[in-house]
């Protein structure tokens, strides 16, 4: 089943971006009058029928609509620390959307191994999967912002890293921090995985966490190799984050958010 | 924290391979009366001091042991059709590993988007990510069996695809289907992911399935993207398999068994 990306709307008819056009019309041959499955990136897929197709654009007039298409039960924002090798922050995208989440962050703390980050490519990816795995809403992936940002609440202006589509395709911080869950009556499960070696703090397992909480926004921060300072895990805390534990298991930076990303799967899998 | 592995014993010392002690010697510049953590691959780490060191074996005194190492409570085997991209395959085993797994069984089925499939190099990687996640066990890696031998736990003999080396290191088909932990007296659960899109059967989830067993064996049979067939599926339920879903998310193949093995990994935190 091949689906496109539409974000775009004109005299109630969906618009096809450059690169999906070019991708239905010269890729996939497909002509006006074609019926084509299309997403809204935000939760919704259309079946069109196509009235004007070019290799720049296509129009597509809605036949009918399916809202929360391929949706999860709950709101899941993971802010995970960029990898040292960026095809593993990559495949932990791909996979966390196959699986279930609706914000990415990437969030740089004193012991991140990498300070730079490109959103543009995970953006990418993200729909890819979204498509493949038969999702209407794309996850969102925000601009960088520091731990101590994130955990504040308090994201700083996005920067447009990728030009001007970036720019508008992107999560600006504040949209990520204050995403489409944040109006729900319960209060929002924030969780920080954090090792706490000198023991100071007694943790429980991010599956009994999610056990405990009868909301469906959760927020899990996930730290680099070298895990978060003892102040970033201080100040987040003190901000009402709650310590927990992945497990017995050594897991590496990605495996531990998609670890995150399956306890909250397995949490609401009836 | 560097650990090495080594297979081999003599006159009670441990024995590095030839590119293990190339490692060690060459590349970390280990020399003789250094402390170093080895492992056996069969679950045990061992704190050795060489004795004696050369590019091409190192023999270590062992100093102290530590049996079940970074060992996880259950057994949990996984049978996983291969996938088009073999990249998709490797990280599933390095990840899997992470997690928690002790056999990976490739099975070839009648709608299996490839039919040859090499191990050495799972082993290179399921060797790799049992040091890495300091684990004393390397998950077995067994050679490709059809999905009908593997369901009717007949495996073929194994091939030594890789040489020597290969067949001396490969679980064979026997070997991975009456493992280690075959001698419980509880019976092993045995569950299929399978669509049953006919409807002709109800699934549980796997988390149900696994929250009803309460012994500590389980095999998963993950199949490829089209599905096993249904006379594959048919086979395996009138050979004790429970289908099972894994949720409503559509996954990838190797994503469906990295969290069949999340789920396990899951059933068993504490």
């Amino acid at each position: 089943m091949e689906i496109f990306l539409s974000r775009e709307m004109s005299h109630g008819r969906r618009i096809l971006s450059e690169d999906e056009a070019m991708h239905c019309v010269k890729v996939l041959r497909h002509r006006e009058g074609d019926i084509i499955s299309v997403i809204d990136g935000e939760g919704t897929m259309y079946r069109c029928r196509i009235t004007s197709a070019s290799a720049r654009a296509v129009e597509a007039e809605i036949l009918s609509s399916e809202a929360d298409w391929g949706a999860h039960p709950y709101r899941l924002r993971l802010a995970v620390a960029p990898t040292k090798n960026t095809d593993r922050y990559e495949w932990f995208a791909e996979k966390a959307c196959e699986i279930g989440v609706d914000e990415i962050i990437p969030i740089i703390g004193a012991r991140s191994e990498r300070k730079i980050f490109k959103t543009e490519r995970i953006r990418k990816i993200l729909t890819a999967a979204a498509k493949q795995s038969l999702k209407g809403a794309v996850p969102k992936i925000c601009e960088p912002m520091s731990v101590r940002d994130f955990i504040s609440g308090v994201g700083a202006q996005p920067e447009a890293q990728d030009g001007a589509a970036a720019s508008a395709e992107t999560a600006s911080s504040e949209a990520c921090l204050n995403g489409k869950g944040s109006s729900r009556a319960e209060e929002p499960l924030k969780l920080i995985a954090y090792c706490f070696e000198d023991e100071s703090h007694p943790r429980i397992s991010i599956k009994e966490a999610l056990e405990r909480y009868t909301g469906l926004e959760v927020t899990v921060m996930i730290g680099p190799e070298g895990d978060f300072s003892p102040e970033e895990a201080q100040l987040a805390l003190s901000r009402g984050f709650i310590p927990v534990h992945l497990g017995r298991s050594r897991l590496r930076t990605e495996t531990a958010a998609v670890t995150a990303a399956e306890a909250a799967y397995f949490r609401w899998m009836e």
